[in-house]
């Protein structure tokens, strides 16, 4: 074979479905349409591109004239860049005890944000402000470190929803202690598509400080950025984004990714078609012998508890994460290529493994 | 314009050259359709799919059957991810004064690896044993943070080559003390094109134990990986990785570019064009009245010290980065896609300015 | 004055008591003699000294053959240096919601020895192997920092006590899960007093791994050190205590105060001393109306809750702390040299603030 | 024996004398006096105490209305929270390469205060500011950690001094650049005995912002603080001691030390002793066959090349290091107690070891 065939050679089957994580789906071809016209001739690195300045406005028009944008490369980068700029070294935050930067990023946000984490327990992946209170204390007090950030996760990791009344309300009890606000936004495209409403209505406009904004999970190849919509909120974050190594050198490439996703209706229809088919697939197996929805179906996700052994069957034909080992419940997860033969393909699996073992 | 149009709107005029950097250069073509051929269906993230396990396979072709690969973002990422493995938080590893890690990382190594740096001044940007043995003392001493890594940078950012001969010293030098070798591989390729030799001659075969290897200065959009040639000389790859944000989701992506340029002749290829622009600008401007190189043309580098209105003249029409302010001196980079009329016009661009600074 | 006079000038009033803390005492006559002897002549620094040499003669004969000691300034920074000694950096540690080292030590186990706190809610601040267990998962994913630690305070924050048993139980189910167990025994005198039995039986004989073991809060000036009775549990002693800044250079001096402490019964006496004293305390004023014990007392602190405006009667007395101020709960300390007389003059200004309360 | 006995045993030769390090020196008898003043009754603890009113009042005294004192443990502890007082996470500080911040802290300025140290080699341990700039560069670069500190040890590693007019020279060009000063002033007292000046004349006067106030080297047992005379140079003091493991418990105890020290003329007496003693070994050590000073006797320590084994022949009778290991650099020190027939002994010492070396 030529190296150009042996470069652009498949290795995999296109056909294969997952409801493992929205990260095992691909990239929507309008992004690689964007990286191809992206590329070429010779460009400044490190963001001073037009594709980066291009982006910087789409996120002044998206968040508000305040809103500046920090590409990254993924999103735990988006979160360890987002709190070491909104913290100082002796700073905590305050997160549920599920959140993303708590269980799923080896300690990053201690160790490399060097931010100590208040994990609080929750029924539903979400804060409340009596929640907050519970860990927002010990203002002033040298032995104590100093919550000043509240980070939240928009669409929850529970696959669950905060309203904008909801954000409104963790917002203003914040700043009244002082502390800021961070939003995890992997997923806020599947929750502003939930709520149908714009990305600002759920963070500029509720009183939201600094944004980690989502991509990868909604059909980028990979692609982040912190945007900050409070300045005051934060210190030095070019700094901060190359010390986390977290500065893409030929950014124009990270800012296309953003751009094909923002600059058009693209994010929106790509979560919405994720949140259609999970609330299909819940409808589907909702009422299943055996088969108990655990959580509100807001986003994309549906969580359940199954009995192990359908769980196992289903697992012979589909990939998807046990969420609680304890308890057995499942999560189940779909994409923006997750299509309506897909859902009702994979029901019918849960459907014939729970009367297996039901039978069995 | 329709949401296709808009995502793969082209921005910029692919007419611009730039002599500032090779990640002003964008990707290779085939490299592009190596991530199309990537895309499509559900695949696991984080590395379990079968573009990361023909990279890795790929790796032990290339440097020998016990290395291993870690895809990463970019040369930061790579540096800090290799260096935090191969050192314990007592540890300090040895470097060049003009290291990239010393001076172009923003303190990562130190901040976010936890590991002290001890730079030596040099010549031309290469370590020799007599070098490392400034540093490399105090071992055993709980005061002194033990000096355990030499890191040295191949080609070097002076431009200059380490030959194998020198390498098997280092390596030899450093092992004899107790100490690892990491070879910041950023242009590795080059290093390996001007030398006419294999990868793994450079590095697994005189002794070294870790790679960063480069791609994104040689074509790639963003990817490089740490490649690890000895298992001894590291701990916990994949939790270091994931801990300093370096871990991509949707591997896929990263591990075929690194396959489209590693895994045919690409790598070489484009890093002989490199150079070749490099040498030919060299020729063409070495002997100009006030033009004076300073560091032998070996990779795809020209360092020259030239008048300062010659080179703001210059500037005018290219982009460049003055390398030494008190010196004057200015480094031209060529890249994969730099071509022999790219380097004429510059030349001539070089020559009429320094005329013009002469006669003025 | 002379300098002499001005060097040894009182300042404060010696008959001012408090039960704020046991670290409100000054130290034990016996120690300043023992600073005395200790002083004069020339002698190595950093632990090469006599004694240093018998310190570490006498942990082997208390904690046994395979006990080794670095002592250190305080107790953050034991807990601190034990923990980084403990752990590599994608390591977490297991501890209670109220630990020392996840409430009061402003996030230094998290930003200096770079290890992740989970902390687990209890009742009495005693972990539990199933309370252990909600924490100790994710072992092998890379996503999650690693539970590699077990960290228990005895006697606890709370003023309870565990006993051997449950020392047992906890110490085989972390070694089941391959975790390691640290004892902060800023008290651990106090536990063994109250238990009757020697520092061994509650430390190498139940399978501790490295002690944390206090000294200041028992009538030092300051000193502390880390007791490591695993060798294969930790690494590093000497650089970690280092480049933690806990390294003392006059060692003699730190390690003449623990001699004076724990080569003489000067630790048990001084300990059953406070602990009889807070009994005392606690019987004094249980079932006085208004005034409710929210622990039992099995060290040297009383926990209560009390109506808040008799708290400030109290207080214009007596210094202590409010510990939760959700539910007014106060804790009352007793020291070393907490008299009987101390405690029935403080009994009696409770009584006397709870009638005024009552009947105001 | 009884308790008392056992706790106050002498257990070394008082008749010792070293020239290793003025830390093998033991403590003046006012200081033991002063704790034992200090001691007694119950007082709040963490700074909040008589004897650290009174110290905090004498710094201002000292070193100008504005000075705050932070006391703590130790040098390093000093070092590293002055550091990380005085920087964010993207700083660098510039020392010369024989800093104790360099080589002699385990990397704790990088690792704990996480500032990346920009060592200059010096003749003289004194920096200049044409040093400076080989060092102060890349502001604004945010690939450049930021030179933010000048930190200079004063009297120096090498036993040098600088004047007041130098001192001035590089405040002057440190905040003309923007960046503010530190002085490691672990030997400040034998600096200003030296030069026969105050403290604040060599500090406060010059422009210097931070000083790490010795102690320990000058007689304490073990107590230094950290002075801050400009308030805007720094952030947080009372959260960063804490974190960084130096905020001791029962100040009283450090407090008092350095009241003992710094509030008579204590301090300068014990510099002036030790200062005077290495005058005299010099002058009798010097034009000795085979013995060749190395630098200017200016503070307490005497700098030589003599043969390696006339060295050797000295240390069986006397403890001292071996500053060079590639030229046999000898560094002996002298103590507040060092003696004038102590030296007189040491220096006919070392004329033999020379002359048996000579004859040998």
């Amino acid at each position: 074979m030529t190296d150009a065939v042996l470069a652009g050679q498949i290795r995999h089957d296109r056909g294969l479905r997952s409801f493992a994580s929205d990260n095992h789906a691909g990239a929507h071809p309008e992004v690689l349409a964007a990286l191809a016209a992206a590329n070429g001739g010779h460009l400044p690195s490190y963001g001073d591109d037009p594709y980066t300045a291009a982006f910087e406005e789409l996120v002044r028009d998206l968040f508000g004239s305040s809103a500046t944008a920090y590409p990254v490369f993924n999103g735990t980068g988006a979160n360890v860049a987002a709190l070491a700029m909104m913290t100082d070294r002796w700073d905590a935050a305050i997160c549920t005890e599920n959140a993303h930067a708590n269980v799923d990023e080896c300690g990053a946000p201690e160790k490399v944000a060097g931010v100590k984490l208040l994990p609080v327990p929750t029924e539903d992946g979400k804060l409340t402000p009596a929640l907050v209170d519970t860990k927002a204390w010990g203002f002033g007090f040298e032995h104590h470190a100093q919550p000043s950030v509240l980070t939240l996760t928009q669409a929850s990791e529970l696959g669950t929803v905060y309203t904008a009344g909801e954000l409104t309300a963790l917002c203003d009890h914040a700043h009244g202690l002082g502390m800021s606000v961070h939003v995890d936004g992997a997923r806020l495209a599947n929750a502003a598509a939930a709520l149908g409403c714009g990305l600002g209505e759920l963070t500029t406009v509720v009183g939201v400080d600094v944004v980690s904004l989502g991509g990868t999970k909604n059909g980028l190849l990979g692609a982040e950025a912190v945007v900050v919509l409070n300045p005051e909120a934060i210190r030095a974050p070019r700094y901060i984004r190359k010390l986390v190594t977290q500065l893409p050198s030929k950014m124009r490439f990270v800012s296309a990714q953003l751009l094909a996703l923002y600059g058009t209706q693209l994010w929106r229809r790509s979560a919405e078609q994720a949140n259609a088919m999970a609330t299909r697939l819940a409808a589907a197996v909702d009422g299943l012998p055996g088969v108990q929805l655990t959580q509100p179906v807001q986003a994309n996700a549906v969580f359940a508890i199954l009995d192990r052994s359908a769980a196992d069957r289903i697992r012979q034909r589909y990939p998807f994460y046990t969420w609680n080992e304890a308890t057995g419940e499942v999560r189940w997860m779909c994409a923006f290529d997750t299509a309506v033969e897909d859902v009702d393909a994979f029901a019918a699996c849960v459907r014939a493994a729970v009367e297996a073992t039901a039978g069995g």
